[in-house]
């Protein structure tokens, strides 16, 4: 397909004509192949016989529900085999796994698909195989009686997204027909497979043969079988996973039929086909493929449909067996050391959590986290020193698979034995897979989670700040000396500003200063606790008693940004005019105070910086 | 196995104590299955009946190279049948896909291991029965001669990451009991797959049968065949990917004998057992498991490795067609309005930058780039204006697979043709993937690679500026009234501190200011373009002519980072005594210049955060 990309010249300026590469690959195969015109239009029934031979149409469901299509993709065929892995499905989630597996085997035939041959314990070798399917239908017709083909028929209709009918010509054809499969089902009731009236469950198959579908369809009910059984196009959950992972087992080992090793030694994409023309292929986690085109070889393959998952297999390399990734995603493993919260520390608070950085360890993720990943995290954790506090920043990860939130949830089972609290942070929380973590981690005391990973350590430097005997916001700082911006003014000087401010209370949630209103004033915090936030309601700090807020009043004549107080706090408000006045009068306490502001605002952006190193590090 | 999670409360203060959960799970997988005493040691070689029926090892190895040892997973054992697929894969990649594949088939045969029947063509089934695998031993002596042996004992040591013995007792024993195999040999010379004396074939297939292995060793062996042919302990690449995946293909489809399709149903991951009481199993892209439990059970399957393969797939899902991961693996996608690079630009560029800055947008990246991944992001692409820069970070891709290399270089040729540069950064090339890229796209004139995302970002921005007619270090700038820093300062003030500064000059390269040393005095530059960069090397920012640097000095009486000169530069240094002798003398002016400082620190603190948000939204 190589030859097949350069795009025309002429789109350089038309944007909207850039295409992705898997479209430009899928249009490729279209053109290249609708020049094969080998194979012959199945005929054993007479209305199949009536399908245009020229008829081609490839369709590529992603796992994240977007659907390309190319040529006759929307034109109707009817399901024929293609039917028989979603109705075993089906029966697998309707009937139980035990019923339907003692009654139906697994393994492959090695015969063509209309094989009347059964296996030693006179049942159906596997559900691929005519003899399989039918015994399929008459479970569920078991289970649903007389409304068994209805239940079968909007159970494919939720596979495809969409209601499906009926090809009404060739289910009379069908039937009409259908000596041999009544053979099988004769087989089938003689060896106590199928209990009910022959006729009736031959109905039902029948009528689930003619169901008309598109190869957009197919592409979707294979992509639900790739996505764990979700359509990923309506997002319903059809069937369960179990019923999902049993059936590609049977598409892989026989789905086709006597092809069936060829196809997965060089395809490596468990499939099944229809002598109806289609082809659907479902690689899990990846993608689903449909493709129609009537023509069939003498497996009753279609041809063209071959050579388009042969292509795709071989020009991406998606053999299922041949997957590389790798098991090292943390990206980033360090201590509060490294980087600390926004919250603004007083001396003495700075102090614990100097010496005490090494019990706040955190360790950024992400991708999806697999067997291989959370396995590697876990073997990496016993190597430090032990922290108290293990923060686990979650905002990278894409998803989890099952695997990996076992060995998640069983790794905080673990950690709680040594008493150290497990942290998540920025998890969605909405996938089945992190309920399982939850179900597992709920009842352990040890895990906590916190959205913003900021919230999450400084919850854990609080922690280290109490265990040290450090109070949090119990004290009141009214010596404006202790204030960092006033540092070096002598007594006289602050007893002057003193007197030049007005001792303002606020209650919780009072918002104090408002983005974009005029810089009138700056404030000097005496208790209480207060928070900078952005428009967006990005924290930009949290401030504590004995510190300055709104002292960019100093460089900007707006407010760019919010100070909201965090509970009841009292607060000094000097006014902008009466400050600029008590600087005229003390020009060296002016420059001071500017040196002052000059030194936190460089303390911030060495702190800053820090953090956008460590979030950059290659 | 959850019940047998708990670790002792006793261990809560020995860190060293801590388990990994997968190490937990296999401690409890041999405590639970060696009360297992079902099934019986082979007898049909009379050495082989001499194995101690109590012996039970487990080993798993990573496909990061970490090994997990339990039990007697150092007890020696015959390889037996387990030898199949390794010489399988060495005859494909020594003889040639083509060659092999004329000779030996890949379906199932549904018969046991030691089956005389060959297929339609005369030809063994495929290479895990004996048939196949003496053709694959006859295949290698063809193309090895009498060193055919000594090359197989060599490849399976590759395998293993160590050298493997014989033993020559079961060997000899193998020999003097295999008429069967004997038999098979003849009816394959009958037949012409087997040209050669068939003694010496046989011979040769006796000894690949009796080298000795371990648990630990079939756990490495299996892990290569997970991890694309490279040894993950060794790190040696010992067949080709293509090799593999389709020897696991027929381990799945006949990995197991009469079990097959039971196994891939059932367990779903591709394995292969031999009578001396092993079985390995290969989850590519995650485990390679090896057990050694002498007693079998009538398939001649392992009992107790049967158990523990069952026990790992079900406890953890692994079942390898229950795979879900997620498509969205682009965690941000900005323009550098939002994140500019650290140069620090003068008005004029500023201005233009502001106005083009949809000219360079930035997608960052993360995991594994996936078929379905790389797919998605070309999706994306044409959705928003066309950017003419499209920067693509890297940093935190922890590999891709050949598709996602496939479809990322077929997407780089899309965007040449629409006049957009994509720009890589962070990419860690050395893998065989990344070469795939490098080569598709190295004949592409659109395609950049810096390792340094800000450098990235920087060029960027310079052919933005140059485009729209700014000028970048050309530029002389000798008025220090036009220096941020000095602003508002009047004439006679700015003349005075320039005639207390002297004018330098630096050649490219020179070291202006070093970390640690006094901070003597500050520059303000006049020409070129200078790097403010921290110890690590890590580069904090670029100044060009009109910037001052070293001004830190106002604040601090050590420099905490390196200048260094990016080319010839002229500079005016004023040492710090005389500056602060000016300010006495000016108080005003002092004040005005913190203010500025103040100012300038503000403004790099507000990108900084910016940029911190940026990198830690959720």
């Amino acid at each position: 397909m190589n030859s097949s990309h350069p795009a025309p010249r002429r789109h350089a300026n038309d944007w909207a004509a850039l295409k992705s590469p898997l479209r430009r690959f899928l249009d490729a195969c279209h053109a290249d192949f609708s020049v094969e015109t080998g194979g012959a239009v199945a005929n054993y029934i007479p209305e199949l016989g009536k399908a245009d031979p020229n008829h081609f149409g490839i369709s590529l469901a992603t796992i994240d529900g977007y659907v390309y299509e190319v040529g006759d993709s929307r034109e109707p065929f009817t399901i024929q085999s293609m039917s028989k892995p979603f109705v075993f499905a089906l029966a697998l989630d309707t009937l139980g796994a035990d019923h339907v597996e003692s009654a139906i085997g697994v393994e492959p035939s090695g015969d063509p698909f209309n094989s009347i041959r059964l296996d030693a314990n006179n049942h159906p070798f596997n559900p691929m195989v005519n003899a399989g399917a039918i015994a399929c239908s008459a479970l569920i017709r078991e289970a649903e009686g007389d409304g068994a083909f209805e239940y079968i028929r909007q159970a494919l209709g939720r596979f495809a997204g969409r209601e499906l009918g009926v090809d009404e010509a060739v289910f009379a054809s069908e039937s009409a027909t259908g000596d041999r499969n009544r053979a099988i089902a004769y087989m089938l009731r003689n060896s106590g497979v199928i209990k009910d009236d022959v006729s009736k469950v031959l109905e039902v198959y029948f009528r689930q043969c003619s169901v008309l579908v598109t190869a957009r369809d197919s592409a979707v009910m294979a992509a639900t079988l790739a996505n764990h059984g979700i359509n990923p196009v309506t997002g319903e959950q059809v069937v369960t996973p179990y019923a999902v992972s049993r059936t590609l087992s049977v598409m892989t080992s026989s789905g086709m039929y006597d092809y069936a090793g060829e196809w997965i030694y060089r395809v490596g994409i468990p499939a099944k086909s229809g002598v109806g023309g289609g082809i659907l292929a479902a690689l899990p986690a990846r993608l689903g493929l449909g493709s129609y085109s009537p023509r069939l070889d003498s497996h009753g393959n279609s041809v063209r449909g071959i050579k388009v998952c042969e292509a795709l297999s071989a020009h991406y390399d998606l053999h299922m067996l041949n997957r590389s990734e790798d098991a090292h995603n943390i990206i980033a493993d360090y201590d509060i050391g490294k980087s600390a919260s926004r919250r603004s520390r007083r001396p003495h608070e700075q102090k614990i959590l100097a010496s005490h950085h090494r019990d706040v360890r955190i360790i950024e993720l992400v991708g999806t986290l697999t067997f291989s990943n959370v396995d590697y995290v876990s073997r990496q954790l016993a190597e430090k020193p032990r922290p108290h506090f293990i923060i686990f920043d979650l905002r990278r990860v894409a998803s989890v698979t099952r695997a990996g939130a076992r060995l998640l949830a069983e790794g905080f089972r673990e950690l709680a034995h040594f008493n150290v609290t497990a942290i998540l942070s920025g998890t969605k929380r909405s996938s089945p897979e992190w309920k399982i973590v939850a179900e597992w981690t709920d009842t352990l005391s040890n895990v906590r989670n916190f959205p913003l990973l900021d919230d999450a350590i400084e919850w854990a430097e609080d922690q280290i700040v109490y265990r040290h005997g450090g109070a949090i916001e119990a004290v009141e700082m009214t010596e404006l000396s202790e204030q960092p911006l006033l540092a070096g003014l002598g007594a006289e000087e602050l007893a002057q500003l003193a007197s030049l401010g007005t001792i303002r209370t606020y209650h919780a949630g009072e918002k104090i200063i408002a983005t974009t209103e005029p810089a009138t004033s700056l404030y000097f915090l005496r208790s209480g606790v207060v928070h900078v936030t952005l428009p967006g309601g990005i924290r930009l700090a949290t401030i504590a008693a004995g510190m300055p807020f709104g002292e960019m009043a100093l460089l900007e004549g707006h407010r760019s940004a919010d100070v909201v107080a965090d509970q009841s706090v009292t607060a000094l408000e000097v006014l902008l005019a009466d400050f600029e006045r008590f600087r005229e009068q003390h020009p060296r306490a002016g420059e001071r105070i500017m040196r002052n502001l000059a030194q936190m605002l460089a303390d911030r952006l060495i702190a800053a910086n820090s953090k956008v190193n460590l979030l950059t590090a290659t």
